[in-house]
């Protein structure tokens, strides 16, 4: 993957994904600006990589739709996308799935199939086959990630004077993306992942050069239910060519976190999406001029209004 | 005033005053776009107005500071601006205002004039005696009026086939220079001011030709705490040149808009800057492609709690 991939996802994504601004306020300092991608149709950056992937297939194999196993962020995405390109859509979600989620994506139009969990990934394979249909993943994808790396592009754009871009890190399609075109364009920048202390597993990865993961007993007590993925062997070569540093907050400051944003910043923002700001806020950070990407905001109400 | 004032201020106030995209989401309807001034650096759209007066100012009678006698948002903008120029600001507050408030003036660097609620706008006027200082209000004057108007020019921008703009109504400031600058531009547009019924004077007398107070008693008891304000001479002219009507929402539907918001646009808005949102939803918009402009974020967080 190149630059010139995320520069032509750029153009690809035009008019369906927001081009967000950079937000600061006073209350949070004067050396943050935020990338608040709450702001895109569904809540969060995945529409930008699903986006791409879907309009770069070829005519005749995006009439035949498309197809995946996450009933997260990136379904809704995938939903959406497949929307606006006129195909068909089937997501497979785990039984027990939210049913907020299920409802969201079957008003997007995705046909949903109900499957027990560990059937997922074969389940979606065989719809792919059934239907001629493309099998989009949340990360493990160039197209996908050369979507989500547009997000830099608008940073460097819009601050050209940015030292530090920190980006949330789960299965790190996000910072694979956003650390390739940042490094492609302005070395110097740094490009830091910020991860829950509970699932730590990209840091500790990145420290010992080897791809560790980490038991989901204890990933998915992270209230940040957004990032208990890990990287997959693309994203964390991604991560390991261009990735400066991988930093971890601990909960309290993730909670804490999503009400700064939410007082300060007037911004509805999921835990997985507050990571950076956690991050910022306990000086996990390196020093300078710094972009937080706020990778998505569809929290809970209950939860949100509890972290208020 | 004409369109070429708006057109100046558009370029004063840029890189202070964020250039805010439209939003859309699924959850709130395909004819929908959402212009949230609630990303400004103060949490609304009264840094545009501020930002525009301040800079317009000589350099000479800049250099002596700007007053004020608003405590709400547009006191914080002009404090923002004032720091952003380097020059002095006092804000003029009436005795018993929110102390989160007056903390957030003077964390912008304002100087805070406490007084007995009667006499604001005498002690302004001679602190502005005292200064040479220049005496920016919230709405009645023609550069504020033009800053706030820079708004329209961008959703004709991004969605030059929009077909209705709706804007909150207090003051009047904000409708005024959108409403000049549409009708300008694409006199087919329809703008439309939204009140609270409870504060529906300015709907009162766009119907009847003369500009109507209620009383304070009556006015006061619409959560919409930003708009319990009414046109001036010069607002209330503009409202009869430019806009197509006003409309009022009743106190339940605008509650019921900021939880909305929060859960389907992961925005926090606050009451008076929900108000379009609470048009659409009641159907007292005209029909056709809508701009919502949500003017302003500003919220108790347990009156927001409370709404979500």
């Amino acid at each position: 993957m190149t630059l010139a991939d995320v520069q032509e996802a750029a153009r690809r994504i035009e008019g369906v994904a927001v081009r967000t601004p950079l937000v600061r306020t006073p209350a949070l300092g004067e050396g943050l600006w935020l990338k608040p991608e709450t702001l895109q149709p569904t809540g969060a950056f995945k529409i930008r990589g699903a986006v791409n992937a879907v309009r770069k297939l070829p005519e005749r194999a995006r009439a035949a739709g498309v197809v995946t196993h996450s009933s997260g962020n990136h379904g809704q995405a995938l939903a959406y996308a497949a929307r606006e390109a006129k195909v068909p859509c089937w997501v497979v979600v785990p039984e027990g799935a939210p049913q907020v989620k299920v409802d969201a994506m079957r008003d997007l139009g995705a046909e949903i199939v109900l499957v027990p969990p560990p059937e997922r990934p074969g389940r979606a394979a065989e719809l792919a086959a059934e239907h001629g249909a493309a099998l989009i993943p949340p990360f493990d994808h160039p197209d996908v990630i050369a979507g989500q790396g547009t997000i830099a592009l608008e940073i460097l754009a819009d601050l050209p004077e940015v030292e530090v871009v920190a980006v949330p890190v789960g299965g790190g399609g996000l910072i694979s993306g956003v650390a390739l075109a940042v490094k492609a364009l302005r070395p110097g920048v740094r490009v830091v992942g910020v991860e829950p202390e509970l699932a730590g597993e990209t840091a500790e990865s990145l420290r010992t050069g080897n791809l560790t993961t980490w038991p989901v007993e204890q990933t998915y007590r992270t209230v940040a239910d957004g990032v208990r993925t890990h990287p997959s062997e693309l994203t964390f070569a991604h991560i390991q060519s261009y990735v400066d540093d991988i930093v971890t907050v601990p909960e309290e400051a993730i909670r804490s976190a999503v009400g700064v944003l939410a007082r300060g910043a007037r911004l509805v923002v999921e835990p997985s999406g507050a990571l950076t700001m956690a991050a910022y806020a306990t000086g996990a950070l390196p020093p300078g001029r710094t972009v937080a990407v706020l990778s998505g905001g569809n929290i809970d109400p209950a939860l949100f209004r509890d972290l208020l």
